[in-house]
């Protein structure tokens, strides 16, 4: 079974017709598959690298026969081009995305790359394994800040990624924020938050951060971003802005009068992906905490409003499960 | 005498009584100071770190009693907040400016810091010398930009910072090419653009830059600056963009999918400036060329429509002549 969608709100379930895998892929029996909001967010409105219909879902836990569990990096790649021989993969010329420009994980099996599998430590349940995507996205952005220990930085929105993404700073020896307009959301997360002493809080008065990450659409979250940084701050530009909005050149300026640097964050490498894992194995528990529920097939395309509004923290879905 | 702004499009000829400097400071009689964009822009609507009233004029040559010439480094700084003590006194703390938070060069004396001057070679003829301060803002630029050679800059505007701009990616093996809008200036800088091999077009159809550069204030050309940059590609935000205008978010964006890094560049340390000379030294006729003509004082104020709409190269001021 799959579900497919076949345009703008309307995903369907339907029969998946056994294919034989090409040379070097894999059919692998999907375990689970998490709902990014990038999946909620195509299922809305579309997106850049979406091309209908499509099976979404980049976020999966899969097995072979033996039952070996892997997680996939989803891109499909050239591996020829400067971007592949430079480590930056998920820059390739040719990238294809699963789920995106190819069928993904919301799908009861699933065709992958062997290149493209990575093994699943056997401590990491497969549920909370489907993080080391998220996780390794989180990885790559915070990599290309360069960060150093003891700095500050400042993470606009408290989801799964934002949380992440404090996490991450913590193990680096950097002293996270995160802002959360969302008072319920403040609360959905405080197991997470007492155990590893992160601050969430709706609003703050600090300033002169040295990075911050938009860990969420908004403009006005970017635009915060800006002005809370020190001279010479570095913002990841991790989360793609809301469309048909605009910026005022005024806040932008403060870019160039305070030698701000800004680098774009868009996917992951495979390293990135495998960092995640190593990652995920140190704290298991904690990141199971941020799984919201695991759900039958059936129930996504109801949950695609509130996971597009980031109202919650990560659905899973289970294939398996009722039906 | 001196050149006093009083108020926003008022430049008046002021007697300057003589001051005595402070401990640390040196009297200087100013030999050329050549006019800035910024000159005109603060003329025109005011600078956010301008104070008024104020003589105007960063860009300038001085010399002692007993002749001996300097650059003199616009910054008056703590020396010892972290960004001083990083080698990016551009940034300090409790930076002020020399023409905008006290008294520049548009005036026959002038008080500076003894620690800012900067000898000037015998072989640079001192209105030339005047381009130490913008070709020391370019290299602070593109040295946040870590040019690797063989790469390819575009570079929006062909004023005298765009020209300098590319002569100095030449000196670094990276190929410039230089995008103006106006066939007169293309026209001007013929000789520069001969005896350097640069090209200046009033548009390409090339795309997939390494790097890009905004010598000019339009927010289109810094649209197009992100445009026109390869995936990885890497902007040096120099000119600060014209205010209360927008930028959307669809734009914006591509510096997310595309993983481009934005660096802010706003002045330049003392080293940049000794390198700017040096930089200089090496093409004293080229840079020469840049220089639009030596004016009296009397002049500016009329001059300053025209170099606000960036239509000229260099106007250099001389306090000695008309007088």
């Amino acid at each position: 079974m799959r579900l497919l969608l076949t345009g703008l709100k309307k995903l369907e379930m339907k029969e998946a017709g056994k294919v034989d895998p090409q040379e070097g892929f894999r059919l692998l029996d999907v375990q689970y598959c998490a709902i990014c909001r990038t999946d909620a967010k195509m299922w809305n409105e579309g997106h850049r690298d979406l091309v209908l219909p499509r099976v979404l879902g980049h976020e999966l836990i899969a097995s072979d026969e033996n039952g070996i569990r892997f997680a996939i990096w989803p891109g499909r790649i050239c591996g020829r081009c400067a971007y592949c021989l430079s480590g930056r993969e998920n820059l390739c010329e040719q990238m294809k995305i699963m789920g995106f420009q190819h069928d993904g994980g919301f799908q009861d099996h699933v065709i992958a790359p062997e290149e493209a599998l990575i093994p699943v430590d056997p401590d990491i349940p497969s549920h909370v394994a489907t993080l080391a995507e998220p996780t390794g996205c989180v990885l790559n952005a915070l990599e290309r800040l360069h960060p150093r220990k003891r700095e500050r930085i400042i993470i606009y929105g408290g989801g799964s990624v934002g949380l992440i993404a404090a996490l991450a700073c913590r193990e680096m020896g950097v002293v996270p924020l995160v802002i959360e307009k969302d008072e319920k959301k403040i609360f959905r997360s405080a197991a997470f938050q007492r155990a590893e002493n992160i601050r969430l809080q709706k609003e703050t008065t600090e300033s002169e951060f040295d990075m911050a990450l938009n860990a969420c659409a908004d403009p006005v979250a970017f635009s915060m971003c800006i002005s809370k940084l020190a001279k010479g701050g570095r913002l990841s530009f991790f989360g793609g802005l809301t469309k048909n909005k605009t910026l005022e050149t005024n806040l932008l300026n403060l870019m160039h009068y305070k030698e701000m640097a800004l680098s774009g964050a868009y996917g992951l490498t495979g390293k990135n992906m495998r960092d995640g894992l190593i990652l995920i194995g140190k704290k298991v528990g904690l990141f199971e905490t941020l799984i919201e529920e695991i759900i039958p097939p059936e129930r996504v395309a109801d949950l695609m409003p509130d996971i597009l509004r980031g109202k919650t923290l990560k659905y899973v879905i289970d294939f398996h499960q009722g039906l």
